[in-house]
């Protein structure tokens, strides 16, 4: 030891530095072939330096190139069909649970142990979402990419479990690194600078939550922001506007859940949305006693484009609230559920929707969807379960006394009911 | 909304204090009636109340309620067979890998997806680990927990990923109540008190590091004892003495890993160690570049029980290094790994066999498990890939020539070689 | 530039290593000589590095040659006598105010810029905090050394200002390295040991807050130790016993404050115990609103020492209440003020005499200071300014009529009122 | 106390809320005579509240009012003039150090007191310095004023004690709350908007420094923007240009110093600035060791005044470097300093004034301050003991070769030299 003595700092800079040169002269050239050699060694000694290499060189390649991996891996990477089959004859001779149990894990595609085993590089988990992006903007068109998209999905939807999730409020003390990634993730009504932002976040009368999750430090995974009103809204724009007088939060009775936005497209079909609100009611609950109702402001994406669809172009002004209402209680999609995006998204959450608010957006995205209209959903906790549960089961739309009475004027007036998109 | 006014934060309150009684008036009774109920829902609105409730039951039960609804959790929440007979004709008729996917899911245990949606209620993890330590506990007399504990292992390994853990370095700073659960977890060689541990994290050529995962805060999951000294030392009495001389770290030359402890009985399987040393070798690579050697004092704890077995109850001074040598270059389990289970992860981990130390641990259990003989391991970056390769294809065990020595005294001395446990 | 360039960071670490050799040169080598050119700089450039510089040479000296500096600093910094002599005639001169200002400006002790100045090293503190202790020890018999003590208590009265601490709760998540301070620091009811340390402020009926200074991290200033109970307690014992019963802190009526301690003895005069003992009330108030009394479990610390001068060698257990009551409320010092200091200190702060408990404490410093006779000083918060006054301008002890009971049988068993020490 | 129980802490927020009408009702109108009350107290008890609440209603005055108490408290509050001919007497009959100290402390005015009281109430830092914000602004026209103002500056001095700075880096991971003070402070280069300082705080080859003192939370007192570059820059806008290339900081051999802003009215005559770029070297050459020269690219704000004076109203482009040179080099204000203040303070701190840039600044302020001319002082630590002592006993300006050359030119040029403002 004493003579050639191991410099093992200056090994581990020489690896970083000159590509890995201990493993890398072994290296094979293709991703696929990367991806055997991980998914054949145990994992444990070079596991963790052949992972980062791995997605170091993902990222290096060019767009076709990573593509072609991708679609190697969602084909070739499947179980082995020889373990398989002698799995399924074990289970069908015994009929046995543990051989049900055998049989699942012999039918695992080793695709889900190659993006485990990429998880152990430092840092990897921001690589692995940018790896399924690439693999969503590509899902239509080639359809071969949907196993492995599965697989991501899957293994997300156990890592990004709600018991690791971490809710922070996000103020004008919040990191500036933060606050960027809020304003270019905002889907819904777009911040368009510092000052806007400010107002969003550092009004006594505004409030801002996002999930975090540990491995992406850094990173919201979703945020809803929020108003603390009198009473609820009947349009965005006296909730954005720049010269608004602020309400003192210990005097408001309403919390407006005014826009939610998905941060992190890599987590598509990983839901997080219904945790949030949730959470977010708790944590108002608590802080601003005198806040009774929880309630939205959204919009109705859909609305004009399924009027259109029904042979409608222009409603009249007197039309537009009972053809509103028609289309959020009864236009569902084949399966039963509403068109509407986001009526399936709280009233899935079993909220009820409460209101339908004219001339309540003037934005032009609010006219080009949906002249304007915007809805309010109300979350009462005394409900939630029972309109969940009417809405899972039976597609039932939870609806307010004066929601009924526009869809009745809409029957009245002639338009269809029961429409399927 | 105004008159009949929500008061979410009572209900939140009513609902947590009361025993969830929105939930719990139509709650099953029997456990394994409730697991099938959050099985049975779509976890989304209702899910977290229910998993918080259920792993409370759980906690309230007896011993033998608790046992009862393992065993049913484990035989009674299998697959559904007729899905499964059904994915299973679908894969046998096409052979594609497409349901190849969709058999494995057919054949997934619904126990799995029960711990998936139970670790969504907020601080989960723990009841969780101690659920299964209770599994653990039965596991040996009742082997239909085993399909229960293996859901539980694979979900554990994949949500205690390398990805998500995080190294913290222990010291004097560190709160005590995490210094406390030091005290308690180390397996190796007892921290007496108070003092006892202040010698271990507070000293300058001394160090503790432990990895901790963000769903567990405060709790350790492992932890490794790191001392700073000229050289590879022989006996483990100079490295925990009260009195010892302190070195100066900026000239130490040997990090010497002293005891390495496991503190969550729960993950059972669930492996860190490899990737811990790994991580430490390169922390105090970058901190103490005077650093030249990594190597472990370790306890051989099978030595003795094998020599009994062996025949030979009393060796003598002379031949305790042979007999030492023998039994860990060339005695072998069944499967081709060393008899001696500290061997086995380090030999596994690519480190060498460098060197047997006699009269190296005077404890009463360094004498009663192995004559007091001590072990030092070597982690030499340039051959830890290849000695691991090595071990794992051919059971190869690396050893330097002094150890090479010891073994050809053995089989002179008429030893018999190549033994089998 | 290019060619002869310069290396700072070279510099700068020759500099710190090599015992900074560019002052060190033409550096004095009484520390006297030293701290006058410390004082002859303007202090911007090398001020910093002369005045670390000055700290170390002082730590490196020994014990006598330490004193040696402190007595000539204490007489020789004086202020500048022909100066001082112009400012006095310009002020008699003219009587005005700015002249005053400048009088005070040029009456000012060159001592009192040179701890200013030495303060400027990164910290400096705890070594100034050291030289005063040095001081301290040696002031009594050396009264040439008064001169400097009053100018450090004059500027760590400043630097300490109120304004300047903050309150931290010391509970089992603080790091070790202060906890072990606490243990040291505790000066009424020894911290046995680790366990007792922790029944001490990770009990839920326990608290312990301190004040800390940012020039000290790491440093307690004082500490006050809370028990939670539901009645004002008669014994400490209760207390402080290791298999006491927990009570629930919501259900508390009462916060005892059972033992205050100052930590640094080189703020021998700077008093923070007031500032704490309000601010703590209020966030007891704030965090346990079931919670309406505040009183203490104090000792008294010189009742045997008064009675024994008063002739009274060992009272029987009756009289023992009536001698406590009329030391506390009329045993004076030439001043007016209470004999004994702990009563000195609380009434002081506006506390009233509550109750006087025999049999309160076993132990031996409780039985050889005052039979083991503790006190209650109640803080109620409408009474305090009222009491404050009346005890400072008139020696007024309040106190309750339970008390005024035990004065009066005093002086019926015939002991002698209003005793002078 | 069981009955009539005292509830502390709705007794602090009765205080708090109703104007702490226990101290109000008997508090006098004027602040003067509520000044006069906290001077009188103890400061113990009540003292923390009054002074609390003399700050809030010093606050609620209007400007006039306010600039009445601070001439009553400038001109009517200082020493007691009784006991300070007492300590004179005193003085001059001993002549002892001793009584020299009483001296001091007699002809403290009670002024200085007061701020040190008022400092106790939490949270008093701002007010005290928005309280000297107000007197400064009057400073100019009301002599009367100064008095105050010098006591503000001597307590101020000692409060914001290099030994209580914390410095710390300003990023891109800065509270935005921070950040956009730092947009609002910087006084030499304009920062437009959250892009522009995102390129001066986030880009890699850019950094910026501040000073923070514990009693001021999220309010930087100075800050330093440096630029890493590979030479001496000879213009500001390629530093400032928003398109310009990034320079591998691990390449760059130049620091510069390219901005330096006090941020605190309240604190002028406290300075921090030598202190703060002494430090920063020592960071930067810690961090980046490639840097060898650290140097400023300042402005020259007095140039076009001083030239104007001089009869010069608009020189030719070859006169101008000369003439900068001349006024840097030779212009000094009766007292022997340079006559333009930026050069004061670097060639106070002990640099060299190493580079005239013509053309260097095209900004407007740049125009008319100093017809674009900027000037790079260097820091050699090998010469700024030497520099600074030359300057400060001799008024020496150290100046390269090439400046000199210059100067030359316009003593050749017939330019008067030795010229005094």
């Amino acid at each position: 030891m004493a003579a050639g003595g191991l410099r093992l700092a200056d090994m581990l800079a020489r690896i970083a530095e000159t590509g890995r040169s201990l493993i890398g002269a072994e290296e094979p050239q293709s991703l696929i072939e990367r991806a055997r050699v991980i998914l054949g060694g145990e994992g444990e000694v070079s596991g963790t330096a052949r992972a980062r290499g791995f997605l170091d060189a993902y990222r290096a390649l060019d767009h076709e190139a990573r593509l072609d991996f991708l679609r190697q891996a969602s084909t070739g990477l499947g179980a082995d069909p020889a373990a398989l089959k002698a799995a399924i004859e074990r289970y069908e001779a015994s009929g046995e649970d543990i051989d049900a149990r055998a049989l699942h894990l012999a039918a695992e595609p080793r695709s889900q142990e190659l993006i485990r085993r990429l998880n152990r590089a430092p840092g990897a988990m921001p690589d692995l979402l940018a790896m399924r992006e690439d693999l969503l903007r590509h899902l239509r068109e080639d359809p071969a990419l949907a196993a492995l998209d599965e697989d991501f999905r899957h293994l997300f939807s156990s890592w990004f479990n709600r018991g690791f999730l971490e809710l922070r409020r996000i103020d004008w003390n919040t990191p500036a690194a933060i606050l960027e990634k809020i304003i270019r993730y905002e889907a819904v009504h777009e911040i368009r600078d510092w000052s806007d932002l400010r107002r969003r976040v550092a009004a006594p009368d505004r409030q801002l939550y996002a999930f975090f999750h540990p491995a992406l430090p850094g990173e919201p995974l979703i945020f809803v922001e929020v108003a603390l009103t009198a009473d609820i809204p009947a349009a965005i724009e006296p909730i954005l506007a720049a010269g608004r007088e602020t309400l003192d939060p210990a005097k408001a009775r309403t919390a407006v859940f005014y826009s939610i936005s998905n941060c992190q497209n890599g987590l598509r079909g990983v839901s997080f949305g219904n945790f949030l609100i949730k959470q977010v009611v708790e944590e108002l609950s608590a802080e601003f006693p005198s806040v009774e109702t929880f309630v939205t402001l959204s919009p109705v994406p859909g609305l004009r484009g399924w009027s259109v669809r029904e042979g409608i172009e222009e409603p009249s002004g007197d039309a537009l609230g009972p053809l509103a209402a028609r289309y959020l209680v009864e236009a569902k999609r084949p399966g039963g559920a509403p068109v509407d995006a986001v009526a399936r998204f709280h009233l899935g959450n079993g909220a009820r929707l409460e209101r339908i608010n004219l001339d309540a957006d003037r934005s032009e995205r609010g006219q080009s969807q949906g002249w304007g209209v915007m809805v309010n959903y109300l979350y009462d906790l005394r409900d939630i379960e029972k309109n969940h549960e009417a809405f899972a089961e039976s597609g039932v739309v939870a609806h307010s006394a004066a929601v009924r009475r526009l869809v009745k004027q809409a029957a009245q007036a002639g338009q269809a009911g029961g429409v399927r998109a």
